[in-house]
């Protein structure tokens, strides 16, 4: 495997590599920001690839916001955007459970073990879900709870999916829950499998951690719906009409970002130094996971 | 490997393999009772090995209890036993930090994620902690905590060790500071690593599956302390000085009591099929754990 070549400070480089592309797909935390901390240059870049005619599309795995309080996002950060420029892991998930999955009614209730994201890109797609954010479901478990999932009685008969995403508010209860679901025979799926999440410039629990206690204790792997799944890159094709030769993912992470674009088959991929992964991690002639092209940061595009 | 041989029934081969021992280790959940369920014949079971002069240690994985808290579920039970008799992953977690991996103070103060037995434990060692019970951290995480966290001004400096147990409050708060504090360089522990827990006749969460995320996201396993870690065996055999080869592990599960009997050279185990092991899991000669002999039911032990 080929290292990947670094453009940071190469205009001419720059140059050449971003006419080889139409699209670019961007992941946005650790590579436009970390939290809400916008990276230096974001904006400009943005501005500069839209100006050469380039598509933009933002794909994140991030599954506790929809599409919409992504859009809020963009708009919070300064950032012009369309909603439809806007795809995430949620969004991904609810496309799967109602066009791919169809699981008979009423027999296609989702058990979400997620926040509000998730359950707003369902309601878009008509999937009925239960679970989520719903308060009741906010509070320690009781022997009572321990008794009402072992004999059913607590149960709604009509879930046949659990999917798991990020969630913040995380108890044993609703672990218990989609545990049980699981077991009775439910589809496990998941938004994503991040396992870190890059937040106030270090690193906090992704979906991929919060989910691993169904994972450990059902003993089976979700199907994933975020990068590096390709059932997301099948979607985002479907969506974009895109040229994959003529399109190139940016992303902070091998693992997912990368590894996604280079499964997909695209024209490119570049890596940004802003997130997870380090200089060392891409160095060496051992890697299997390498990008096209890597810069410090995003910015470093303007030359 | 050869199969087991099944005892239920079989009088003469009973007799013939209880004389073999002097001592027997219990796991208790899934043996003796299932939550608060006592399975038929346990007492009279307990009461002949003792009127046989057999030595009773209760080996538990269960974190979330004390030794005095087991005694008590002993006394609720009507079970007769001495809080000597029991040897729980708290206490023997409690004892490898506090003689093996004995770090310097004041850095060896101990983040708990997990139930008041591990605390009690940790306390019978006089080992400083934080977390575990503390009810400042059974809430929301904040964009505060994030912060706090990230900058390290949340962090207590002294913290070396995470441990990880069983924790029916889990949320993503305690989370985070256990996953900070694994990033800044604490030893990773954890009571035990089941994945399931039976209760109310079923399977729930175990401490294996609560812990997961931290495993996930920091990328690393923990040492673990309960069985199968032959760290606990080594512990019990200097408490109890024990002859091994007369020694007999009793559970419900092949891949912790079993394995954890057959790894640590005893001279038998015996498999009751009152908790997560199927029979099915035992036929054939492709199995790998499989214990010297089985019972239905503990009860079965009566003739």
């Amino acid at each position: 495997m080929s290292r990947a070549k670094y453009l940071t400070g190469d205009k001419e480089g720059i140059e050449e590599f971003l006419a080889r592309f139409d699209t670019f797909l961007f992941d946005c935390d650790g590579v436009l920001w970390s939290g809400d901390h916008m990276f230096p240059g974001t904006k400009e870049t943005l501005e500069m690839l839209r100006a050469k005619d380039k598509r933009l599309v933002f794909v994140t795995n991030n599954s506790t916001k929809s599409r919409a309080d992504y859009k809020k996002k963009f708009d919070k950060m300064g950032i012009p955007s369309d909603v439809e420029e806007v795809f995430g892991s949620a969004y991904s998930a609810a496309i799967y459970v109602s066009r791919i999955l169809k699981l008979p009614s009423p027999k296609n209730k989702v058990y979400v073990l997620g926040e509000a994201g998730i359950e707003t890109e369902l309601d878009s797609e008509n999937v009925p879900h239960i679970g989520g954010t719903d308060p009741s479901l906010r509070r320690d478990i009781t022997q009572a709870d321990f008794d009402g999932l072992a004999d059913g009685s607590l149960l709604d008969p009509d879930v046949g999916v659990v999917l798991s995403g990020l969630d913040f508010h995380v108890n044993y209860l609703k672990l218990a829950h989609a545990f049980t679901y699981l077991r009775k025979g439910a589809v496990f799926l998941a938004t994503n499998t991040d396992s870190t999440l890059p937040m106030s410039h270090t690193l906090f629990l992704g979906a991929g951690a919060i989910g691993s206690p169904l994972v450990t204790a059902y003993g089976k792997d979700p199907v994933a719906l975020g990068k590096p799944s390709q059932a997301m890159m099948d979607a985002i094709e479907g969506k974009f009409k895109l040229d994959r030769n003529r399109t190139c993912m940016v992303g902070d992470r091998l693992n997912t970002d990368i590894q996604f674009g280079i499964e997909g088959g695209l024209g490119g991929t570049l890596l940004v130094l802003t997130g997870v992964t380090q200089k060392e991690e891409i160095m060496g002639e051992d890697k299997v996971v390498v990008p096209s092209v890597y810069v410090d940061k995003l910015g470093d595009l303007l030359g």
